[in-house]
């Protein structure tokens, strides 16, 4: 094997499962390795460190190995800086350019370790190299479509380093360690009470709660639940589509949604008409926060958004009816209001909806905690196959989860912190 | 079309689908029909009659056409005594024997049209000159493997006549009318309210109410929630398998399920061991009861069932460990175990479980009302689909049904009536 | 019940399910009938005639009552002019507007019927005074947001007769009948087998063929077999996303999709870096047309649909990366360009996708022929609910689907017709 | 932490992921870990060696740790005998018993290491100490219910040594190594493709080939194609229920399954009436085999087990009706035969039967080669969930897997080898 490189890795990438696929992606990819040093974390607390040849037939495998490695954690002996070379125009990238991952990344330039900003994954990678407020070296990653021509953009992988989540030193309970699978047969109450103590936690800790909801929240009488933890100052961003507000706001307007009452069951009709009237209703008063405040919405997750001043994203979709005049009908648009919403939560609870989920984790760092909910097991687990450091995944029924989570966040004995409990005071 | 016979059809035939059945079975089926006499029910309470001849190209055809006919409730104009063959031999019925369905069904005999005892689908149709305490004839139906030498078997579907559920007059809430498919956007917690409403009507008016559970009830964590339904009265037969107890006793025994700790999610470690200990500790104990009485099972659903008197039945299945004493092995016996029990119910909660719900299911008539809940939306939908009179669905989790059940039927404001209290109180 | 009024309703109405039905809504909300008059057909071919008088305590019910029967194909007795109003502004439609369905309708205007085009289900129902040709009315449907001032909107539903599909006189074979449900137990390639003789019919007859197709169709290895179908001039519009586009440019760029060989299965890494390196290399060369004229791209299903002039939409979507140039990133300018497909097409094929073929589903009158595909139970079941008149659901592997499909369909004995061969050959 | 042992891994243990799941395992359960050797293998062919102390709070606590250790292969240093107690009446074993895993095992006998034969699960571990041939001793597994009074039964772990399976050095293609998740996103010819090359790789070596089918496979119209299999010599014992059986036989005698005819999808009705008859008929002539030589039976798979000496085995359920004179009843023989059929299999193909699978999947060790496939995505996780070597998930459609298998293995272009035609052909 004629071409070689030698990679070093570190940290707890044992028990992490690093050098488990830094072992795996050569041998899956044809080539060989040769271990040079392993110096093994002795207990619990010490990291391991393995410097190790690998090689190849022909350049092209190495590469591939190398790429694999790279998005471990594993760098190159001996780094060289950052390989910049600038966007020939608006949208378009240099060829081979560095894509990103969603992990904490650094880059090296000008011989110093620099942090990657707004991470995201499938990104280009910025630098400005006097971008920072201190007339320095600037890096962050930018979507293909946002690229500027002249923008300084990272090829290859050489003089990057990408951090992936490490297992934690101890138990993270409901919330897992990068699990792509989901089982059914955990203790859903026990799971619930779980997400509601990190939940009050996040919020304790004066973070972000962002919530992605589909319409099902709705159908499944999950509303109200939902408007009570926004109520208390437990949501601080919204993000949801046209379908969803449209059936909240159908709720409010005529107690049903899709035609059914949601509190009778009764005259659970086929016909659309009270959905297609409200949304005219809502065009006719010029938006949702006009219709709050003309008295036309009373209640529901929307109105209490409005109320609560939540940062509240409508994304639009080809499947939607109308739109409701808030829905941002642009991807491209919906996409950076959605990633704004993303970079700033602590926390992000996915509601029944595989569409804006799937959005925001497209825009979420590895770092950020996620909890995933569906009753389809196929969502969940596609949802958690980002490789997120902490990330719990239900396979349920969300009409019965936002309530029970909704009774196991409000109902606790004491509340959290004074900053909670006036913020929830003041949304009322 | 040379091949020619004349039925009547009568009762509530159009809101039923009835006529909608019958007319599409003949179309499917390359017959022909002409409706000889029609007489409509001007309102809701009036039931219309129909007459009419059809006619086919072949014999062959047109029986196929008249059992299609038969099986949603028409009979032939004129109808003559039911034809009885001998079965020549043990579990052996003569050729062209009829094959009951699942609703009510009389049969014609010496000029008198007596019911069928036992309804059950797939059955034979035995009739006894002389079974009936007064010396008349009596008619049920049997199993295959229990029809005996010279039982008299029902041939062919002349002089028999069923009776295919009809849609209620009213209304019936969370409880559909033979309904096939099953929406999972119907709001979770209403339906829920809705069964605990009717548990406890059927409770109250003094009637049976059976379980049907399998271990997914007690791996998320649902089990004291049915084992507090069972301390208060509210279930009055179980059936389940070998799964569902030992996984309940190993609850009382060790605090977990499948090695995780149901109450903090705990050590959630792959290995059976407790798994199998539990099944030999009550083998050593010989058998359930014997260890609640030994004090060795001191809490969880079969506790309660011991404690209460519960009609339980422990049906074996080809994949179960052990299994533990209790449990019936032989298919067929098992089946005739859960048969007494189906036979006896006025209600039948399906949880969790296709295999011992459709072992169940196929004993019941279709006058039986029954809640099917399960995640996976393909079980609930088979499940529904025996033309059940009155039948709830619902795709959700029963990690969070159950609780949320239990809730609703013992926080209920006041008592049912005092027996239902007396019995709950004397079964502690 | 002091309100009353008296509808007629004529047609294949039994058989149909139409009279149970309307039956069944009158029941289900609270309201009373009294059936004044009931000619029932007395043969296969003869149609039915029901008048009726619907009576309820109060206004609002006979008015949801009505709204029930309308929507089933009953008409008012001596139905008066559709009431028009103007629309007060863009995109806003007067009070109480006419909210259509998806089945065949007709208004009263003047004192004539006439024709609703472009049926469309909620949508506005516009009448032109002298809209048509001859300078006489026209009527058609108008999407909320294309609504503009001054338009005449339908209000209420006096003068306006929907007529909702009826089920075929003969058998429709895997094509049923409003079947909302979808059986997982029928003979799969029967199916297919079926559903290629239906396309090889539309074709012959010089239909349009429209296929609405998800990324799981390259995923799983079946773009080739669709590639196949496209080149024969089988497919006449493509309706899909970017992911589609960009998996299958993927495909023939690198050989992978997602990272995975699809022929040999080798290297199934994690990572997009191929995806998301196409979707530069299309940026860059300015688009998928300009891709396949570059020689760029070699093969697939975008190149044979480029290189046959295959009428192809790219909807986006806020999940895209990228996206590529090609995509409609607006919601409501996709929604058109989808719209025009839809009402062009006589038979649909939805394979693997739930979002677009929704959207597709959204603009499709109940008369378009569709064949619904997908994995996922719930998906087909959700697309068949559309009361199509001839629609076939198959949960089934796309993966395996497609290319059993393309053989069904390529590799009949004879061509249907020359037109379609010489389509074929020509390149079309 | 004051209790502590010391304990050794060896093998591929990094790359097959059991020092990620063995360090897990303590931190997970609150114990620690001091690394006192650790010799890393430096390529791909090195095995690597670890030597830790391992300790904990308590005695409880650091037993759980040690049992975690030991089913990932970690062994107590300086080990002892194993430790042997006799069991103290049939069925009852000692308590604190030693309950096996499905990977290969040994014990330390008399200072001799002597492998466990019969691998299996959930099982006791006996040993007879003259019992080998040589009068030396001997080792293997017993289902509880077989345990008998006197039985040496192996307790706690000490001189019990488990081998997990170790990563392939080369790449499995589709059979995956302990995959616990399964891709609905793989091209589904091209893993059709590797099971048939397996097959016949298998068939070639002279290997012995399992199916385990469940009634789908026939309702989906799979059932010639397996029957082609089995005529052509390649399925040498099948594990199905009543159920398949019935409607194979079903289809043989009228033409139909479930009462559709699976040719022409025509007559598509309810009732099981052929079903029903079926059983009679087979009843009526004394069995399968019985039937197939009276040419009641003609084709179908179960014609060609017959005509082929193909082990069979019909496990009863509670779920069936009649049953068939052939099935066996009782749980605990029918698992017996499932057991024997397990052991001898070299591959096993489960297709469409989560019951019958589970029964097998309990049997196996971990070294046999499985492929598993089914519509519900749950069915297969659950069954690939057992840690075997090589197996192979597919979230496909029955109905097609089975034709395109067939197809793949019967028209390979040349025989394997002589004695799988000639094999074949005597089969006839």
């Amino acid at each position: 094997m004629s071409h070689s490189r030698t990679v070093e890795i570190e940290g707890h990438i044992i028990d992490s499962g690093t050098m488990q696929r830094c072992f795996g992606a050569v041998m899956d990819l044809g080539g060989s390795f040769d271990v040079e040093q392993f110096d093994v974390g002795t207990h619990e607390e010490a990291e391991s460190y393995c410097r190790m040849a690998v090689s190849a037939d022909d350049a092209e495998t190495l590469q591939a190995i190398l790429h694999e490695l790279h998005q471990n954690g594993a760098m190159l002996e001996n780094p060289t800086d950052v390989d910049l070379v600038s966007a020939p125009a608006d949208k378009v990238v240099p060829p081979n350019f560095y894509s990103t991952t969603n992990h904490p990344t650094e880059v090296l330039y000008d011989g110093e370790w620099i942090d990657v900003e707004r991470i995201e994954m499938d990104c280009a990678l910025v630098v400005e190299p006097h971008g920072a407020p201190d007339g320095g070296p600037r890096a962050y990653t930018k979507v293909l479509n946002a690229v500027e021509e002249g923008d300084l953009i990272a090829t290859d992988q050489s003089g990057i380093r990408v951090r992936p989540p490490e297992r934690p030193r101890s138990g993270g309970g409901a919330f897992g360690f990068m699990q792509g699978g989901v089982s059914a047969e955990r203790p859903s109450n026990s799971t619930i009470r779980e997400v509601a103590a990190e939940l009050r936690e996040v919020k304790a800790a004066g973070g972000n709660v962002m919530v992605v909801a589909g319409p099902a929240v709705i159908h499944s009488g999950a509303g109200d639940a939902l408007a009570d933890l926004v109520a208390a100052g437990y949501v601080d961003a919204l993000s949801v589509g046209n379908g969803f507000a449209t059936h909240d706001l159908e709720r409010s307007l005529y107690g049903t949604s899709l035609g059914m009452d949601v509190e009778t069951l009764e005259h659970p009709r086929k016909g659309h008409k009270h959905h297609i009237w409200t949304i005219s209703e809502i065009i006719r008063a010029g938006g949702i926060e006009a219709a709050v405040e003309d008295g036309i919405i009373g209640e529901g997750v929307m109105y209490q958004c409005v109320k609560n001043d939540v940062d509240t994203v409508l994304a639009g979709s080809i499947r939607d009816d109308g739109p409701l005049p808030d829905t941002i009908t642009d991807a491209v648009a919906a996409q950076n209001a959605i990633r704004d919403q993303a970079h700033e939560a602590d926390i992000v609870l996915m509601l029944a909806t595989l569409l804006h989920s799937v959005a925001v984790g497209n825009c979420l760092p590895s770092t950020t905690k996620t909890v995933c909910v569906d009753i389809n097991p196929a969502t969940v687990t596609q949802l958690l196959d980002r490789g997120s450091a902490q990330a719990v995944g239900m396979v349920t029924d969300i009409g019965t989860f936002v309530p029970t989570l909704a009774e196991f966040v409000l109902d606790a004995d004491e509340p959290i912190d004074e900053s909670v409990e006036s913020a929830g005071a003041s949304g009322e």
